[in-house]
Parts: C-alpha cells; structure tokens; sequence
C-alpha cells in the first residue's frame, strides 16, 4: 500500500499542480488529509481565520494514474476513513440563509469533538454515531479549474453522506493520469451540512483506485453495498434534482438493461434523495440495488 | 368513529365549500377518498382524461373541527390508509423536467398494480412493500384558497413520505372550524415522486383529529415514532430547504428546550432531508427524537 | 363613462365576491383605488399596522363583463392614472432579501411624497418623473383564489412597469364575466420594486374594457404604443424569463404570422425584458412593433 | 496605441497562461478577438463543430497591467468596439429551456448578417442598429481559474449590453499584472441572450486601461455616459437580482455620500435591470446618474 502523506494543501481540481503520488490501476493508497478549517481549529478556543486562510477544505493530491486517459472512469474504493488525532471539531457562524427566521446573534460556537469507540462526543449528554465520509473527492478537469468550494462534473465538495467506507465513487477522466484529489473529511453530517461546517477531521483514508478504460460517465456515480447513486449539482435544487435522477435512469439503462421508461416510472415509486451542502444544490438520486436485477 | 362517504371532489382548500363533517376534537374518522386522477385509470386501458378533469388530487372534506379557532393547530393522527379497491395506478407522461436528458419520446405508461399481502405488484418481476402514505392533507386558509396542486404553509401537496400510519400531522387552523381536506394516498412513493405520478389509490384513511388550543404554528409539522420534521415549500428548493431547517430549529427551542445555536450546530450533524414532490420544491426536515432528549 | 367608486378592499382575485359593476364590452370605467398600505399611511408620522390590515394591496372589483365566457380574453386599455389625493407615500422596513449585504438596522422610512406638474417630489433635492403604473390587475380564476400577493396566469401583482397609460393589457376569462379587479397603483416604480413599496397612491383609473370572444391566451400579455410583451412569473426567475420570452415567441407566430424560429434567433438579438416584482420572479419579455412587420 | 493582435484562443480567465502584453496603466490598446465560434461560421453553411471544439468565447489576452496588485480596481474604457470582416453570424439551436413550451424541431439556424453603415442586416427586410458590446471581459481569479462560459466576480461571460463604446468596466485585481482577458464581441444582443448565439463577430476593441490603486470592489461595475450599474450573477436570478442592487447602493454609499438606506429607497422607484445571458443568472443594477447629485 502506498502512503500519501500530508503535504502542500491545495484548494484547487487543478491540473496544474505537481504530481505527488503515481500510481498503477487497483493499487491501494492511504492518504493523509488536513481538516476543511486547514488545521486552524484544534482547541475550543482556535477560531477560523479567514484572513489567514481565505479558502477551505484543502486537499491532498494530485494522484497520477498510470494510463487513465480522457475518456475513461475512475473507481475509488473507499475501504476506511480514520480520524487521525482523534477528534474532529465544528464551528457556527452567521447563518446568513437562516437569518429570516432564526436571526443573527449566533455565538461562533467552535467546539472539539472526541472521537471514542465508533462515538463522536459531541456535548456530555450527546453522542453522534462514527459514520465518517469525505466531504470532497474529485478529478482535473482539462479546461478550467474548479475550486474546493463547489461541486461538478468532476466531483468535488459534494458533501453526499454515501461517500464513505464501503462505497465506490467513480470520476470522470479529463486529463492524462486523472489528477485526483481527495479531503474534507467529516466523522459525520446530516443532509445539507447546515451550518457549512460539519465534524471536520483531520484523516487518514484508504482507498484502492480501479480504472474503467473507455468508460465515460457524466458526472459522479457512487455505488454503496445497498444503493447505486448518481450526483448532481446546481440551482436551483429542483433542476439537480432532475438531473440526477436522469443521470440515475441513464445509467440503469446501460448497465442494468433497463428501458428508460420504466425506470423512470420505477423511480417514482421506490427513488431517494440524499441532499449534500444544500446552499450549493448538490444531490444525490438514488435507487436500492435489488431492484435492479 | 365517524364515517365520511365518498362526495363531491373538491379541488381547492376552501372555507367556500359546504361542511361534509362536524365532529369533535379527538374524535376518529374514517375518510374515503378518490385517487389522484379523479377515479379516470382504473385500468391499463384507461388514460388521463385532461379535458374533462384539468385538475388533479381531489379532496375529501372539509370537516369542521368543533371549537377550532383561528390560531390554534390540529394535531391529525394517521392510524391506517388502505386502498379502496385493492389496486394502485400509475402513468408516465412527458417528462420536460428531465426532457434534456432523456428525451421525449416516453410511451404514456398507464398501468395498475394489484396491491396484496403487503405487497405492491408493480411488474412481474418487481414488488414493492407497500408503504401507504398521504400526498395531500390541509386545512382552509382566511385569504386565498389554495388549489390542490401546491403546497403552503396549510399543509396541502407536500407528498412527504412520512405522512402515512403512525404518524401525526400539524396543521395551522386559519378559520374557525379548521376546514381539514385530506386525498391523494399513494400505496408507496419516492423521494420527489419523479414523474409526478405515484401509485395512486383510491383510498380510506382512519385519523384522530386533536386540536391544540392557543398553539400557533408557521407551517406543517409531522411527527413519526422515530422523528419530528417541519415541511416547507417554495422554489428554489434551496431556501425550502432553509425555511424548513430554520422551523425545526424552532420547534427544537420551543418545545424541547433547545437553545437554537446549539440545535443549529447539531442539526447540520444528524439533520436528514425527505424530499417531496420536487418541482415545486416541497422538503420536509427531520431529526431522529433520540437527539431531543 | 361609468364610476366604480371606492368599495370593499379585496385581497383576492376570488370569483366568490359580489359583483359591483356590471358593464358592456368597450365602455370606459373610471376605477377608484385605495393605495397598496390599504389607506394606512397618510402621513411622515403614520405607519403600516400589519396586526390591523395583514394583507396588501386591495383591489377595487370584481367588474363583471357581460358575455365574457371562460376562454375570451380581456383587453384593458389604460387611459389614465390620477392620484387621488396628490400625494404617494412609500416606506422601507427589514430588507431581508438584501441582509446579507447591507444588514438589517434599516430605519422604518416611511414617507410621503407630494405629486404636482408631473412631478413626484421624493425628497428636497431630488424629483421623479410621473409615469404611474398599476401594480396590480387581474380576473378571477375558476380553481383556486389567488391573494393580491404573487402574479400568475390571471393577472395580479405583476408589477410591471408597462402597465400604464397607453397600454392595453390582455388578460384571461376564466369566468362568467371575467370577474375583473385592479389596484395598487404607484406613481413610478424600479424594475424589481426593490424594497416591495413602491409610490403607492390612491388612485383614479379610466380604463376601456374591450372583449376578444374566442381568443384565448395562456397568461397576461400587455401591449405598449412601442412594443407587445409577455407576462410570466415564477421561480427561478430564470424560468419566468424562458416562459416569457416563449410566449412572446407564440404570439408573434399566432398574430403577425412569424415563424416560431425565425422569432426566437431575433428575439435574441432585440428583445428586452423589464423585471416586475423580482422576489416573486415576474418578467415581461418585449420586442419594438416595428420589428413585427 | 499598443495592438495585440489575434493569438492563441483562452477558454479560462487564468493566471497560468504566458502574457501576451505588457502595459502601463492608462494606456491605450487595439485588442483582436475570435468570435464566440473560435472563427468556426462564416457563411450560412458553416456549422459549430462541437467535436473539433468543444468550449465557446475564445479570449484574447491576458494582459498585464504594470504596477496592479491585488485589492486594486482596473478600469477598462471601451472606445470603439469594430467588426474585423464586416460581418456577424448568429444560429439557433435545440432551445432546452423553452422546449416546454415551444418544442425541439428547431432548424440549425446558421446565418451570416453583413454590417454596413451602422446597420445589421439581420434579413432582407430587417435591420437592427449596430450597438456593439463584449460579452465577455474579465480579470484572473488568484484561486480557481474560471472558463469562459459563466460570469464572477472577476467579470467573465456577462453578456450585459451596456458593455459597450462610452463604457467603463471596473474589475477586481486578484494577481499582480491582473491578466485582463476580453472577447465575445456581439454586434448587437437582446436582453437574455435568448438562444445563447448573439451576432458573433470577430472584433477589434479600443480599451484604455486604467488601475485604481488600493480601491477593492467586491464585483464588476460599468459606468455608461447616463447610468452606473453593477453586476451580480448566480441562480436564481433573484438572488442575483438582490445582490447586484446591494452592490449599487453600497456604491452609492462609498462613493457619491449617500445613505445606504435612503439609497434602498430611491432604488426602488428609479432602478432598472438590465439581464445578460439569462440561464446563469447574470443582472446589472442600474442607477441614472443624475439621480447621485
């Protein structure tokens, strides 16, 4: 297995950055990631500085691919997600989208969550479940450079909840090695990261990077032991909603055999949506895989 | 329990409408209802008649609430929905919303499915387990009159899952009397109900209708064994999304004692999302009652 | 020419109010009007009193048409607009579309500004042009009561800066004798009517009724001595401007026998869109006469 | 004056491209530009060749601006904008956004327009006046390197008809040099940019390009011979709608002494909006100058 460590924090799907790690197709890689704050909250007393640190969620990478060409897909297995000091921490900040109805006087809220025994200790009496999941993961497109602040075609800070152990992501290829990027892990979020700011941790995830040669997909696609999941991303939510599930069908159609009429009919009835960073309209379609056969 | 017959389709929340029921508050009711397409498919022959029924979701009701006054909330328990004729029917029609994707060239797609067992016999091959919930429930707003087609801050169109047996409604009381409408079960449904068309039934639903004195709500409030949830509507989905978040925190502060920075914080942790129907933009915000504690 | 003098304030474009005027197709009504604050602010000192009047902007009607059916249209031409008392007032509050970026400690504003030689006098230093407009104008639908809030197929708060003297504005019969009802005139107004009051004034209207038995129209069309637009509103405003400039589109096509494609490539290179209430996305989509030959 | 002539076709407003010109402020510079085609349609049999290539709005650029850094403010005049061959060339195509309404049967609509004495011959009987403008102008981000197809902060694709002769376009410096891009000259342009193909045509632009040291602007400003505006993009287009009137008063504030509020106020009887490319969402606010007195 490789070992990815920790080095410059890109905030950029850029491919113009240096490579850092190359890599043969199926080879399994651990890649170290610094937290969404940049490392700036460790204590309940740090606080987010933005004049420092204008950008977030840094990322580590870029991965080469040996042989991935434009055209193709990536598959990235992700077999674990590790906090690595053992915790992760959350701000609040002023919640300008819920500003109409719950107002503006919102304490900044830093805290530090331990992480013990698959349990996040969120206050004294509440605890969250572990359920880890990198909040961005993404490619190089071949024309133009997507900060880590969106999402897109070539994934990004997509901030979908199925993004974590046991799942497979999969990613365009724009460019020559494919150029990915990996970070912004969370131990845990709810639909829509709120607050923009969800457990964020510094991390250490394993992944095994496969390669479909002359596969092309539109978008990212997510494949977790119980579910096949398409994501989009754009506003309003209503059309990334509608595209998603369009994608979802497309892909039903091309791998499943199915008539697109009736998976579009199909999904009416049995589809779910997972919401990532909402402000953003990003969304997952989703359909259980035993209905595919 | 009362029984409320099928009567005439009503397809607005109106306080206009003749009383078809008086009962008193906690008193049970069996209401039938027609199906969304106004009784028109009943069979894989039978289409859309558009042109002599433009209007969709038909209503039973209104029953009027004995001392219900403006202000106040009814409080609609969901015991059981079961489907009037042993069947559900669904269709497929253009689906502009997703024509950039796939095309246009959707075949109409007319077909019922026997409902047996627990079971929905969509295909041949595919059931699916049947899990019966309300598109439609309002009441009656003082100005306006909603049609049957959205949903507002009375309830109405919001096609939330979780609107189905075991769960309670919320709903303002705007006029005196409350004027509740319910219709439009669907035997199961997905997340955004894709094609606009669920699996339609014909339908009778048993509630307990308890009214709440002197507690003024914003919007929809459910309430199922595991969760509560605020519903808002509105496009883009974003703020919908906003809104309804910001309800929950509300509800979190007002209820169970939350300070609403620290449920806030939490929600963007353990907050989760049902989409309803999605083209205009309907989402209900949940969290697990576990975390209310 | 007929009076319709100042009667109940109507906050819907209901088919349920009493009929007040009954009059002929082509003859002429002067319509009076109370001010969009329903009468409330009259002076520096006064203020909007949302506990006393929630609702806004009240209509004088219903007009009823003799012979109008379901699928005529109306054609409204404007001859004039005269402020009742010689004065508008407009106020700002809480702009919470615009917090964000300037905050929310906006003082209450209200002021009234006296209107003479064509002349609104807004400040000392500073003087508008005159150039009134309806901000509201709307028939009755047959399902569903829409308030005097949002705009629709019907009519109702469009807001659009066109509807003033000289313009003739096309609006649906949805019931026998079309129901017509209008208010909300504003002495001048922005595009977008940024802070939601404009120069609101009672108003004096004389307007033309005119019938068109058998021409049926899918929403507001208004024709200027320049130009003929389209009215579409709705969410994203980027859908109301596609639907507006699509019907501009058809109407080119249906009366000044264009060809759909030939409108829609010059429609791209003349065309003009003039925003109405922006919060509520309504947009008149236009093109100069001169290029309908 | 310098002359930058037609060289290589940017797709990106990046800081990574080699620079093609370096100037002093105040300066005057003759800039060559492809059409939005990349030269691809000359004659109405011409097709765009998606394959060959895929993006759109080729830039001509980066030029580097001696002595800018970052926090400055470039102000671009627009002197003269020329068509280079005498000619534009428009299409249509599949309208994805107004299929709903007027269908998909759209022929490909390439044609040629001639440019003589001020005139575009649009056809044989229609001419639209020569009212040159760039539809995009921009500046490189210092993060992220946005393509030529949406608008920013930095500028971009804004496709605003007032970018035009007697202009001056403002710009945020985010690199030192600033790297100014521009292109995408229409030779004239309908509010919205309905097909997305204005009336292409390979240009030669006069600019003087001067630099306001140590004055930010949070996004781009034009002032025009009678108005100023500023320009906001995003989705939904209310959104945009907000934020560009929030950036007109807060200019109106910094620079002409006004107070924000009574800024609000004014803006809300005599803005005007002016929508660019309609699908993302790009507006300017506008304010006539003699109201700043």
């Amino acid at each position: 297995m490789h070992r990815l460590p920790l080095g410059p924090l890109y905030y950029e799907y850029s491919r113009h950055n240096e490579v850092r790690l190359r890599i043969e197709p199926g080879e399994k890689v651990l890649v170290e990631a610094e937290d969404a704050f940049s490392g700036q909250v460790r204590t309940n007393q740090d606080r987010r500085d933005r004049k420092a640190m204008p950008y977030g969620n840094p990322q580590t990478g870029p991965i080469y691919v040996n042989g991935a060409q434009p055209g193709d897909t990536l598959g990235v297995q992700i077999h674990e997600i590790r906090p690595s000091i053992g915790q992760c921490a959350t701000r609040t900040s002023d919640p300008k989208q819920l500003a109409e109805w719950i107002g503006t006087d919102c304490p900044h809220g830093t805290h530090v969550c331990p992480i013990r025994d698959g349990k996040i200790y969120w206050s004294d009496e509440i605890t969250i479940p572990y359920r880890p999941m990198l909040g961005c993961i993404g490619t190089a497109p071949d024309t133009g450079v997507p900060t880590t602040g969106p999402a897109g075609p070539h994934g990004g800070n997509m901030d979908i909840i199925e993004t974590g152990p046991g799942s497979t992501v999969y990613l365009p290829v724009y460019v020559p090695g494919a150029y990915l990027y990996l970070g912004d892990a969370h131990a845990a979020m709810g639909h829509g990261e709120l607050s923009a700011s969800g457990l964020e941790m510094p991390s250490e995830t394993i992944i095994t990077v496969d390669l479909i040669r002359g596969k092309t997909i539109p978008g990212p696609r997510i494949e977790s032991a119980e579910e096949i999941m398409t994501v989009a991303t754009g506003c309003p939510m209503e059309r990334a909603t509608a595209q998603a599930y369009a994608w979802l069908i497309l892909w039903m159609e091309e791998e499943y055999g199915w008539d697109r009429w009736k998976a579009y009919d199909l999904l009416t009835h049995v589809g779910r949506i997972s919401v990532g960073y909402y402000a953003i309209g990003t969304v997952a379609a989703k359909i259980a895989k035993r209905y595919l056969v």
